[in-house]
């Protein structure tokens, strides 16, 4: 009798707003493995915002997740089988599985997958703060942002797993960390917990009145001598606000802009701030920029293994609660890194 | 009896577009040089569109232009006094003399005055081509845009002072030099006289319609290729179509964004296009790069004492007629480099 692995395909594409009903669970065998390959039992699955820009079938930085496809993404989990000399079963390992409880992994492919220690770190944390998405906060603060001791840093979703290692890294180079954060519970951890300096609660700025002018003047609080790096995941009317109190010669990492991913217009309204404060501003995508993940997971890895780098989880449980969790994660209802715990 | 110094002074504030009656004429007595001090009489007038700016009472790169002072602003001359050893009746000079006849210069303070050679250059040529203008193509193209052989760059107000250099530059380095103009004359001068491979007349296709698609459109159509480096002078529309164009990490070079010079919203509609294609941009100020100065200068000078770098000039006849070139200037109806002639 064969293993059944269940997977969650891409069926539809979004028309404005992406929902459930764009996916679909899908029951197969799990196979054996032939020469070269891996059969990887998946722990987590990492549930992360530009997995929306793949739903659609738009020129983007990356190609569109197929329809009728297991949903691509990140993944940790543990060798069950395997004709790779490279592993053996009990392996624990992270790579990019995808949506579904098993995955086959083609171990020769470079950069597919591989081995993780989890005696001082968590297998979940390679999916979080020593994977991806603190790496992307390593790239966009270092290489972009380029911190000096002093400065004032401003991150969007501040809370996130991108954006609370960004804060948390510019206070290692002696930055100002402030955050952006949507409700009052995330801002209490973020400055609480995660230790930035101040962090602005956009929902009570804008919330329904939607009026920029109020979350700017609450930066403004928060930044009292303006702002010499942004690190954007947001985009729309927090990054208009951050772009007002930007400080000449300031640096802007793109990484994200989550509040226009269904669609929604979201014009940046003053771009003559760009030349008026002569800012530099660079989007990025991490996976572009691989000569610098070794140096990045080194001091990531470091600083969780020593708990100098905190991050929280939000961990939905079973692969069929892969598409409500990640429908939340597009409109901020996680904390922190989303999860999904398969086993 | 002493010689009359006629002068233009900024009187008031624009509340919108600059008007003619936000600037004076005001006769007063040149005087002698004193210790340190050269008089210089002024035989070019450099009229910029940064000069909008200035005229504003906001926070910006520059600090405003005091009212009832001489309108601030670059010059070429002749000296007829001099109290400094390095200069002597006679000598050409370029600086920062303002809208007035006569200047007299505190020789000693840096930068604020050169002596040029006008055996191979003319002398106006130091306020556009050999000058701030064409200095600032350079750095914006070299150091910002930073061309190679086969790219495509875009550059709008191509028929300008600065985006007549920026796309001749960009041939002197094997790219495909794509200008946008206003109007069919400009677009026939870009490529027909400057030598660029393509221009866009905006007015065509964005006219009265206002239709950013049709712009956009041209452009394709303009760029086969797509565009790898754009050196932006206009902003708005302009720039929305060019950013749509733009290839995976291409480089934008922001100088100026005169659509919006009166006060006028001109936000980015597509910013998410600057991280989907993983962009650079960098807002600058040439006054803010000195270093490269020498360099720039040299190869323009070369280039235009050769005749491989051409350039337009309108010419405004007297110092009355500064105020109403200057709003000239900002509406478009220069050619080229606008310059007052006083002598």
């Amino acid at each position: 009798m064969s293993t059944i692995n269940k997977q969650i395909h891409l069926v539809s594409r979004p028309e404005g707003e992406a929902r459930a009903d764009n996916f679909k669970l899908v029951e197969t065998a799990v196979g054996e493995p032939q020469e070269g390959q891996v059969l990887v039992r998946n722990h987590f699955l990492s549930l992360d915002p530009y997995m929306r820009g793949r739903m659609n079938d738009a020129k983007s930085y990356a190609k569109p997740q197929p329809l009728g496809q297991v949903m691509q993404g990140g993944t940790a989990g543990e060798v069950v089988a395997s004709k790779h000399p490279g592993y053996k079963p009990g392996d624990t390992v992270v790579g990019y599985g995808g949506w579904q409880q098993y995955a086959m992994v083609e171990a020769a492919m470079p950069g597919v997958m591989r081995k993780v220690d989890t005696a001082h770190i968590p297998l979940s944390a390679y999916l979080g703060a020593v994977g991806m998405p603190g790496v992307t906060a390593w790239y966009g603060l270092m290489k972009i942002c380029q911190p000096k001791a002093g400065q004032t840093i401003v991150v969007s979703a501040a809370s996130g797993a991108v954006g609370s290692a960004v804060g948390q890294l510019a206070k290692t180079r002696g930055c100002r960390a402030v955050g952006i954060a949507g409700g009052a519970d995330k801002c209490a951890y973020v400055t609480g917990e995660l230790g930035f300096d101040a962090c602005v609660d956009y929902k009570a700025f804008m919330g329904t009145s939607g009026d920029p002018k109020s979350l700017y003047l609450a930066l403004t609080d928060a930044t009292p001598d303006g702002v010499d790096g942004c690190f954007e995941n947001v985009g729309g009317a927090v990054l208009d606000a951050t772009l007002a109190r930007m400080n000449a010669f300031g640096r802007i990492a793109l990484c994200g802009m989550i509040s226009g991913y269904d669609g929604q217009p979201i014009p940046l309204q003053q771009p003559q701030l760009l030349l008026q404060s002569r800012l530099a501003l660079e989007g990025f995508i991490v996976s572009e920029h691989m000569e610098i993940w070794p140096e990045a997971l080194k001091e990531l890895g470091t600083l969780v293994a020593t708990g100098k780098l905190k991050y929280r989880e939000t961990v939905a449980d079973g692969i069929e609660a892969a598409p409500a969790a990640f429908l939340g994660l597009l409109k901020g209802k996680n904390f922190g890194k989303q999860l999904v715990k398969l086993v």
